[in-house]
């Protein structure tokens, strides 16, 4: 818990093809954090479009983005498009650097992965992507919430409400996450029994799993890249 | 369960001052619904802001819309400056007329209320409007989801997200509401028990209610003068 009298910046990085709730959900939490900042931060201030066209407004560009005490680095299938791309790693690697926590939400931790914060670190993602966290160095884990020293990151896509949550609380402790929590009416009740690969349904599973195949491939090839690029350079090759 | 070959028009209403996550919170599930468009309407097509500042840029004017087989009403603070405004009391009336489902969110029930949609029906709302209700002739109903006839509501916030899984079911059938649910990775692990005010410390409770005391009490005078307004014009008075 931080000095409540410390101010505090926050912000998100916004892309297209973002899954917009991968960064709507937390923004309910963490635009409530007293005495802070909530600024959405994109390549530059042209209107960012999600994946199922939803469109936002940045506040600023990377280039003109504050200093942060957290990033927040939402996921979905725009990431992949990221993750060869030098000026967005290295804002990450640049945020992460004075930051007091990156927050990764679902395939946002890719991204980290990415930039390099992974390494050595306990992490989750989207189920679909689970596996791929270890060529980024990190150890999958099966939560829906990990913090791992400055790294916080939360499994898939409405995990970030939750993990949103706890990131509050190590901002301005518990009482102030439970205000917001009861504030959101956060008691989820789910209709379906369906919400992850051990309770779905055999053919829900399915399903999900063959339209994410193509998405998993690419990512995994990207991830690839990444390790032996890393291999290559630490000499272990 | 719709004919999964009939195309369906979805639509959101957004507004100043909305709560996004009202908003957001379905439009995850409802924008994966199959053979359907999702838009996003506001009075005009300038960017809208929300509560906290995320700002918006919509599909449609109001005048322009399409006709809906859903219209999702979100709320949040801006509910309440929009519920003498007579084009949007006027829009929500004529989309009802042949909607399928009018899918409230939160404080939306209220502006679903003035509209006159709420006579006669069980819904629900926030927890700190759920009162309310009654001078819409809505008998309030302590479920996060209610499903009366072609009106659905949710109760606070992040309640939109079960009531959105409830209306892909009622559009698409359960399996395609699994399958979302699944891609959302919807099985939420609160990690604070304060979602309700059955559930959370005195203290939490206390400080959440008194934060909302200055709009529950306009949100009371409102629905006060729609009710005289209303019992007159029945010549119950």
């Amino acid at each position: 818990m931080i000095d409540p009298g410390v101010h505090l910046m926050i912000g998100a990085l916004i892309f297209p093809n973002m899954d917009q709730c991968d960064f709507t959900g937390p923004f309910e939490a963490l635009a409530r954090v007293p005495n802070s900042t909530f600024v959405t931060i994109a390549r530059d201030k042209s209107p960012v479009r999600d994946l199922k066209g939803l469109r936002f407004l940045p506040d600023v560009s990377m280039e003109d983005a504050p200093k942060l005490d957290v990033l927040l680095v939402p996921g979905g299938y725009g990431q992949e498009a990221l993750m060869h791309d030098e000026d967005t790693l290295a804002f990450i690697r640049a945020q992460a650097r004075h930051a007091r926590y990156v927050f990764s939400v679902c395939t946002g931790a890719l991204l980290c992965g990415a930039a390099g914060l992974l390494e050595g670190k306990q992490a989750t993602t989207h189920w679909t992507a689970m596996e791929v966290l270890r060529y980024y160095g990190a150890t999958p884990t099966h939560e829906r919430v990990v913090v791992d020293g400055s790294m916080v990151s939360a499994g898939g896509v409405t995990a970030g409400i939750d993990g949103s949550l706890v990131v509050v609380s190590l901002l301005r402790g518990s009482t102030v996450a439970e205000e917001i929590q009861l504030y959101m009416a956060y008691e989820p009740k789910t209709p379906f029994t369906a919400g992850s690969p051990d309770t779905a349904p055999a053919h829900v599973l399915n399903a999900v799993t063959e339209q994410a195949r193509a998405i998993t491939e690419e990512r995994i090839k990207t991830a690839r890249q990444y390790r032996a690029l890393r291999d290559r350079a630490a000499g272990t090759n």
